[in-house]
């Protein structure tokens, strides 16, 4: 049987080099110290990083003698990649020594590798990347999806999407019956395209067994909104939303830093407020929410930012942790094997190309 | 010759009713002594309106009985609303009695009477909404197309967003030769759909007889950044993407809020740093970037926010004068014409239908 408390992680590949991995294990394993890790990368490199902490006894280390880079081609890695640590991290999921991978590398090429080695639960037709959204509901995050796996979805990847969506919220965020939305330009049911308006049909449909409660449309301001707990979109809008967001969360703090620095009186002023300004900051640090989630998998992988630092990739690892405790995977396949279509099950050689982004 | 300091403006269908368009009207006023006013509504219940604030003599008022209410849909107000103001204020363009509509209705409504009355410009498809989006740009905007006339456009509709949008910035934001990017997942050639892939080899080619510099793919953190003025999209995504800026532009606002009354020393701090956060307050102001200018008609009409106040009505109608004075829409047309492909001039009766959101 899997070991649920072993999280198969790749240490290679991220924008700060395998120390950050190792430090977030670190971090994850002070916090949580069942946990045991899986670390996939260059004996030569990790090794020495792994002693330099003392972390010898909770990592075991299989070596690897490739890295995936950012600017690796998805198709390139699915066919020249099976000699790399990401590869290696998902193969452990594969061969159920793991149930978890956690890596911080190029996201098309992760999911490509996931598809190929994972391959896709029945009933799944494009697998999807959910991530947290910060949100003015109680837990304070909602659930977003697809955010890039595939720039396209019909309207039966949508209602999957809102099927597994919602079974990730049940363990992720611990919410008894999910409330499922689907972003669209207006809330009204004749908005939007033909595409949308059938999934909103299939979601309405589907609510009771897919344990969701479905409100309907949903628009762009409501992705912090307390109304609906998981946002169902397309992979192209999703990826568009979450830039968007970050942009315009980004810009917001640079022009009040500008504003808080621009005179005396204001530096005094922000020097008083510091302690109420650094715990508005720890709330919305966007690394708490680090980790888009890949669905639609045997097996589950954790994408974590590229450029996140050792608190990011704790993150990371204590979601998949929680995901690998929890039994999600095969409680939503169970599930999204009940919503679907006959005959959406056979794998399509034209949606595992478009994954490749 | 049509008189470029009148304004034809709808006084009716916003959520504040004909009192702050007249206020709207008032201080647009004070501010450019020049500009007169057709005003389009009720006679019984405007005229009053008109003389409490003395604006009888650069007010010309047009009685229309009917009024388009946000519910209405766009198909029946094409077929049954000649006998609204927001159709009367169009028309005064349509007839040359004034060089630009304003109104603070539908938007659906107002962009199909729009069509239907004003018709597209030759080489148009598909007529797109431009808005500006707060950037770190010296001038402080960038302009965005298309914000939802119509939730789909191909390769070609995006080729003349691109050459409108340029047009626009050139005139609404003064940049010689504005930089135009193309909105996608990522900014390697390879991502996203056939459809921008097609897009980016158009816009490539069209750059010099375009009026624009093409900067290729851009993502959702670019839309306010400082290497691009005209982001391009079709209408779903670029909805989308305004409403999800907005909700985390207001999210921020209240977390800020509420950060700055959660102590009493942070309390004071927000008091001291007060004038440096009302000037930033004023900078963001959305009221000042009130205005989504329909770019692709015989004709330029600016759809005010339906819940603008008179600070935003009057940032809609000095939009429009300054659109007015330009001789902007000349200019466009003539581009738009020598960059379509053969036959994409034609009126499509699916391209009218799908306007109607």
């Amino acid at each position: 049987m899997t070991d649920t408390n072993l999280i198969s992680i790749d240490a290679m590949g991220g924008d700060r080099g395998p120390a950050a991995v190792l430090d977030g294990i670190a971090l994850a394993h002070a916090a949580n110290p069942a946990l045991r890790f899986l670390v996939h990368g260059r004996q030569a490199e990790v090794a020495p990083l792994i002693a330099a902490r003392g972390l010898s006894d909770i990592c075991s280390l299989r070596h690897a003698e490739a890295v995936v880079t950012m600017n690796d081609k998805p198709s390139q890695v699915m066919r020249h990649g099976s000699d790399t640590s990401m590869w290696s991290a998902v193969d452990a999921v594969r061969n159920r020594e793991a149930a978890v991978a956690v890596s911080c590398g190029n996201t098309g090429a992760l999911m490509a590798v996931s598809m190929l080695r994972l391959r896709k639960l029945p009933g799944v037709n494009r697998p999807a990347i959910a991530s947290l959204w910060p949100s003015f509901n109680p837990g304070g995050w909602n659930v977003m999806l697809d955010m890039g796996a595939d720039v396209r979805a019909d309207a039966h990847d949508l209602l999957t999407y809102g099927i597994m969506g919602a079974a990730y919220a049940h363990y992720a965020l611990g919410l008894e019956t999910p409330r499922v939305g689907l972003l669209n330009v207006g809330t009204e049911e004749h908005k939007g395209t033909a595409e949308l308006r059938l999934a909103h049909e299939l979601m309405t449909g589907a609510q009771a067994r897919g344990g969701f409660a479905f409100v309907g449309f949903v628009e762009g301001n409501d992705l912090p909104a307390e109304r609906v707990d998981v946002i169902v979109t397309d992979g192209f809008t999703g990826n568009v939303a979450l830039k968007t967001g970050e942009g315009t969360a980004k810009m917001a703090s640079r022009l009040m830093k500008e504003a808080l620095t621009s005179t005396w009186l204001a530096k005094l002023g922000a020097l008083l407020a510091m302690s109420a300004l650094k715990r508005l900051k720890d709330k919305i640090d966007p690394r708490r929410a680090n980790g888009g989630v890949f669905l639609g998998l045997n097996g589950t992988v954790v994408k974590s930012h590229g450029g996140a630092d050792a608190t990011g990739i704790a993150a990371a690892i204590d979601l998949a942790a929680r995901l690998a405790r929890s039994g999600f995977l095969e409680r939503m396949a169970a599930r999204v094997a009940s919503a679907a279509p006959a005959g959406q099950d056979a794998p399509s050689e034209e949606a595992s190309n478009e994954s490749a982004k």
